[in-house]
C-alpha cells in the first residue's frame, strides 16, 4: 500500500532548450531522435512534475512542449470536462525554455505562478502573458529563501546559484557566477524528504554543496557533458560556462562535485542535444558509474 | 514526373487554439483524442506549410506545437549540422496559437516573418521575442494587398477580413466584424494556381466571396459547427461569431456561404475542440455531403 507521505516525481522533460532534436539541428543526436530506428527517443524540454497523492499536481517550470507532456502523462490531464490536475507552476528563470509553456495553460484555468520578483517582471514586460486570466491565474512574488506552499503538504524555498540572466536579456558580455533573483535552485520538503530541482547552475559553491547533502535527490544541471562541447560539435561558439551552465565532466565538472556529497538519488537533466550521455559509450557509462543516471521524459521516481 | 509548378502543401496543424485535446478539457472529443483506441488522433494547432519544390518551406502561422509538427513532418527537418527548411512565417493574426512558435524558432537560424504591422507590433510589444535574433531572423511588416514572396515562384497578399483583436488585448466588449490589419486572409498565388488561407474570418462578405471564386485551394476556419457549440458543451459562454468565428452550419454559416462559389477543393482547418466534424456522425456528414473535406494534422495537398 502506498504511504501517505510519498512523493512522486515525473520527469515530464529532459532536454534543454530547444529539445531533443532541436527543430534545426542536424547533430548525431538530434538526427538519432528523428529515426525511431535509433533507440535514441525524442525528448522535450525541461520540466518537473511533483505530487503527494497522485491527483493534485505542481510542475516545475513550464516548457514549450508542456502540451505534449501533458498528453504523454495520464496523471496530468483532466478528470472532468474542465479541469487539471495542475495546481501550480513554480519557475527557476526566465529562459524560454522555462517560460513559454504558460502560454500553453490558458483557456479559463486556475492555477498559481509562483517565481522571484525578476522573473515576475519578464512575465509582467510581456502582454502575451495576459492569455493567463488574472482572474483565476494568481501570479505569487516569492523572496529567495522564503518558504511557500505550491501543494498543500509540500514546502518549498528558492534559493540562489551561480547564475545569469536569460539570453534574451543580455546586453553585451553578461556578468557569468552572479547569484540574484534570475537564476535560482528549487528545494523542496516533505515532513520526511527533501529533493532539489537545479536546472541552471554556472558553479557549484560551497553553499550549495552543503545544501544538497543528504537530500533525497538532486534533479541536476547536465546540459554539457564538456565545457566546449557545443564549439566542438559545430553547433555553438559559447562554451557551457558562457551559458550558465557547468559541465559534467572535467575540473569543476559536477560529476566531482556532486559525487563527494551524500543524495540518495543523482538525476541529470536539462541536456543539451549535444551531449553524449543522451545515448550508449564511454560519457554515459562515466556518469553511470559514479552513480548517477540520465533522466527520459516520463521518468517517474518515487520517494 | 513531377511538374516545376506544383504547389505542396502540408496541413501541419489543424486544431484551433488549444488543441485536441486541450490541456484543460474533458469534453468528448478531447477524452477521445487521449485514447488512441478511439480512432480520434490527437490533432495540434493550426498551422500550413506550403513549397514548391518540397526543398525550401514557408510557413502560415507558427502554432505553439511547431516543434513536434517539424518532427512529424520529414520535408520541414535539417538537411545538415544547422540547416532548416522553413524560409519563412507568415502571420494572419497576432492569437497566441499563430504566434507562440516563434518563440520555438530560434537557436541562430535566419528565416523572415512577414505580418501586418499590427500583428508586428504585438511582437515587438513582447521581449521575449528577442530570442530571435534580429540578425538572422528579419520581421517584414507588409500592408493589406501588398505583394510579397515569401518563397521565390511564389506571390502572397494578405487581405482584410471580418474579425476581430486578438482575446488578450481585448478591452471591454470588442468591436466584431470589423476590418483591419489584426485579422487577415492570405492569398498565395503561383504562375498557375491560386489558394487561400483563412484560419480566422467572424463573416463573409461580398468581397471576400468573389475573391474566393475560380480558386484551386480553400483552407477555411471551421472552429465551430454551431455558433453556440461551446455554451452547449458547456466548455464556454462565449458563442463562434463572439469569438471572430463564423459557423460551419446554420444561417450565415460557412457551408452555405463558400458551398455557391466555384472553388476546387475545400478544407477546413482551424477546428476547436468541441466541434462534432471531428468525428463520424451527421455533422461530419453533412459537411462532405457538400463537398468540404476536414483537415487532419499531416494532410498533403498537392495543386
Amino acid at each position: 500500500m502506498k504511504e501517505k507521505s510519498d512523493l512522486h516525481i515525473i520527469v515530464l522533460g529532459t532536454a534543454a532548450g530547444g529539445g531533443l532534436p532541436q527543430w534545426n539541428c542536424g547533430c548525431v543526436n538530434c538526427s538519432m531522435a528523428r529515426d525511431p530506428a535509433s533507440g535514441l527517443r525524442p525528448q522535450s524540454q525541461s520540466s518537473l512534475a511533483v505530487s503527494l497523492d497522485g491527483e493534485a499536481w505542481t510542475v516545475f517550470n513550464a516548457s514549450p512542449d508542456i502540451r505534449q507532456q501533458i498528453q504523454d502523462n495520464r496523471p496530468l490531464q483532466p478528470r472532468r470536462l474542465r479541469h487539471s490536475p495542475i495546481k501550480s507552476v513554480v519557475l527557476t528563470n526566465g529562459d524560454i525554455d522555462h517560460l513559454a509553456g504558460l502560454l500553453v495553460l490558458r483557456e479559463k484555468q486556475a492555477f498559481t505562478v509562483f517565481s522571484t520578483a525578476a522573473v515576475g517582471r519578464i512575465i509582467a514586460d510581456n502582454p502575451v502573458f495576459q492569455v493567463l486570466d488574472p482572474e483565476l491565474v494568481s501570479r505569487r512574488i516569492v523572496a529567495i529563501e522564503e518558504p511557500f506552499a505550491p501543494l498543500p503538504g509540500v514546502e518549498v524555498r528558492l534559493f540562489a546559484v551561480p547564475g545569469k540572466v536569460p539570453l534574451f536579456l543580455e546586453e553585451g558580455e553578461p556578468d557569468l557566477g552572479v547569484e540574484g533573483e534570475h537564476t535560482v535552485g528549487l528545494e523542496l520538503k516533505t515532513d520526511t524528504k527533501r529533493l532539489y530541482y537545479i536546472p541552471g547552475c554556472a558553479m557549484l559553491n560551497d553553499a550549495v554543496s552543503a545544501r544538497l547533502n543528504d537530500a533525497d535527490a538532486v534533479f541536476f544541471d547536465g546540459t554539457l557533458f564538456s565545457d566546449d562541447e557545443m564549439v566542438a560539435a559545430g553547433t555553438g561558439h559559447k562554451t557551457g560556462r558562457r551559458m550558465g551552465h557547468m559541465p559534467i565532466a572535467g575540473e569543476g565538472g559536477s560529476l566531482d562535485a556532486l559525487a563527494g556529497l551524500n543524495i540518495r538519488r543523482k538525476v541529470y537533466v536539462h541536456i543539451n542535444n549535444t551531449n553524449p550521455i543522451w545515448r550508449p559509450g564511454s560519457a554515459r557509462e562515466l556518469v553511470e558509474g559514479r552513480g548517477f543516471e540520465v533522466g527520459f521524459d516520463g521518468m517517474e521516481v518515487c520517494l
